[in-house]
């Protein structure tokens, strides 16, 4: 009788995260590549349409990701201005997922939330493609590493061992000595909301009041109070929460705030305490 | 000898319908979490850049593609510009398929092609993630049920059985004392392509002259004649034929009708017979 | 013991490449088509924002891919201008792989780098959708066509063998008796990336110099050297390389040259060899 090999479980999942957009064949070759060699692979989208080159933006959707996932994905971020630099590239083991990108900080966000439980530098040629190419190491590393890993070579396998990776310099929050709270606009998604960089947390330590005594300004607009969901306001108004990601956003019911404010990422939002009415 | 189980036929196809785009991980978390419950999900992309909110193109884009999904198939429709109020979501069992979505009209052109085989709200939250945002219900609620109904669970598991769902008003087409007949554009596709509310079977009732002598006009363009493909037309110019989802369409060969009329959805069309020549 | 069958390899891949865009049902009923005839089918996208009808566009972003496929990967390639007319719709055996695709020149690329090991036409209707409708051949005859491929059927069961395809007329690059090589833009990338259609090898062929002695010039710029990686210049600029796919491409190091320039598909560049310095 023949041996038959098979998986009892399904393979882990490949997570691709780039800012290769969805006109032209760099997704689908590396989605090639990673079937190629580990053929059954499951690949998912996370996102193609990071902004270019804008390693931030990635950063907070990854962040914003990566714990829904199953334990053994592994991501493959590939936004890299540096190319064919002498950039590392990284695999890092965290949350008992394997992620792989270019040492420019975009797994910084990861390894601050859960501790790294290891960091190799991605140099062994064996699980490159050949030759590798000075512009496209999505297709040329990034993907074959990938199909690697989801076929069972370890993260150990790929290079040495690195003591940390490079940080991300992220915009903080800032408090004022009057008390007021001010953030940045990081993100704007596909609806328009404005998500900035005040997390939960900081929110809750910055405000002793009750949040209906919050107010929030953006481009000479003003928005008394943090609701809980879009619908609280008219459609057409404009609303603050704590949005899906853990971050204070500004939204407009059924509508775009991005387009209503004429609003930018990197613009400032500043919150204060009302007055109890 | 070890036991091992495994699926003689591959699990249900889940089909994911949103206004979420491209950009953000929205998309992509729900995949995370439906592959998480049920490892070896088969999740397929409907389509993720219906207009924001508009649950109308979403009921045309579902009504034109679910069909042709095997039987099985769980659909998972999220335009939900109620998130986080007090609107149901429902599960609906026709056509031998399942469809998750908001209860807010979205499913009621598939139920009346398609007899409601059952219909429940989808209220117990041991198939929720914990805690429960109210503002990403696609995370947090859709996709951990879409990937239970995946794995076996049945859609009565769910919530209590409802009698019927929220109708969705839809323009209707208008037919005139002097036998004109009016419709409006309710989808402008990818290609620029004027798709109209006028079902081929409308047009059959309304009209029983021969097609080649029906007139119809547009933005104070008017077309003679029914044609039944693209290709009958010179390249640029407009033609009128029953489309691949069974309503009349406007189009330009090899062009844009949208751009070349400056049409938008709602732009009024009227169909007349025109006298034999 | 009940019998079980199951595949001891994977299905094959699906892949697909169309100008179908990401809004419309278009693209999810042709995966439902494929994964109803053929359960469990790997359906991966290459790209389905090919500009629409751009023949030329999609036969450079298939060649630029297939070569990263597993062999027997099944691609279905509808950019189909002639949708409905009397074209034919071609099966060519190539590389070890299968491609469908209206014969309007899509294939002829693939073709002219991979010997043909068989043509089909595309004619025996047991394998399509019925009834068939002249305006969605994607749906009705290439993603059935592709499920049965995908589940074993032979592309000699298609239809009768054809001599050859059509061919593409594409532009191709011209050296003048003063020694200039004048080429032009044939495909602007998601980056702004402006790829040209002069090969490395033609590039070889023409200049015997050394490549930082290579001028070119578009658009009344000109940049002197071609360079190897886009991080070799200061952020902003505009650098030339022979990119990924083996073409001659100008680029913006972290920007977009398409934007810079105002460049458009089709426009002309030229190359000189400079004088050593």
């Amino acid at each position: 009788m023949a041996r038959i090999t098979f998986h009892k479980s399904p393979l882990p999942i490949v997570v691709l995260l780039t800012d290769f957009g969805s006109k032209d064949h760099y997704v689908g070759v590396m989605k090639g590549v990673i079937c190629g060699i580990c053929p059954g692979a499951h690949v998912v989208d996370l996102s193609h349409n990071v902004m270019p080159q804008d390693v931030t933006e990635a950063a907070f959707v990854l962040r914003s990701a990566y714990r829904y996932f199953p334990s053994e994905s592994v991501f493959v971020c590939v936004v890299d201005p540096g190319v064919g630099s002498r950039r590392k590239i990284v695999c890092l083991r965290a949350n008992k997922q394997l992620f792989l990108a270019p040492d420019n900080g975009l797994l910084s966000v990861v390894a601050s939330d859960s501790p790294p439980e290891e960091i190799y530098a991605v140099e062994d040629e064996r699980f490159f493609l050949k030759p590798v190419s000075k512009t496209f190491h999505g297709r040329d590393i990034f993907a074959p590493v990938a199909g690697h890993l989801c076929k069972g070579v370890e993260a150990a396998q790929l290079g040495p061992p690195l003591p940390r990776l490079q940080p991300l310099r992220l915009p903080r929050p800032v408090r004022t000595p009057g008390g007021t709270l001010r953030g940045e606009v990081i993100h704007i998604d596909h609806f328009g909301n404005l998500i900035t960089n005040i997390s939960d947390g900081i929110l809750q330590t910055a405000f002793r009041c009750r949040r209906d005594r919050i107010e929030v300004s953006l481009k000479a607009h003003s928005i008394r109070g943090i609701s809980q969901s879009y619908s609280e306001v008219q459609k057409g108004n404009l609303v603050a929460l704590v949005g899906s990601s853990g971050y204070l956003e500004v939204a407009a019911n059924e509508g775009s705030a991005a387009e209503m404010l004429g609003c930018r990422k990197g613009d400032r939002i500043t919150l204060t305490a009302t007055a109890a009415s």
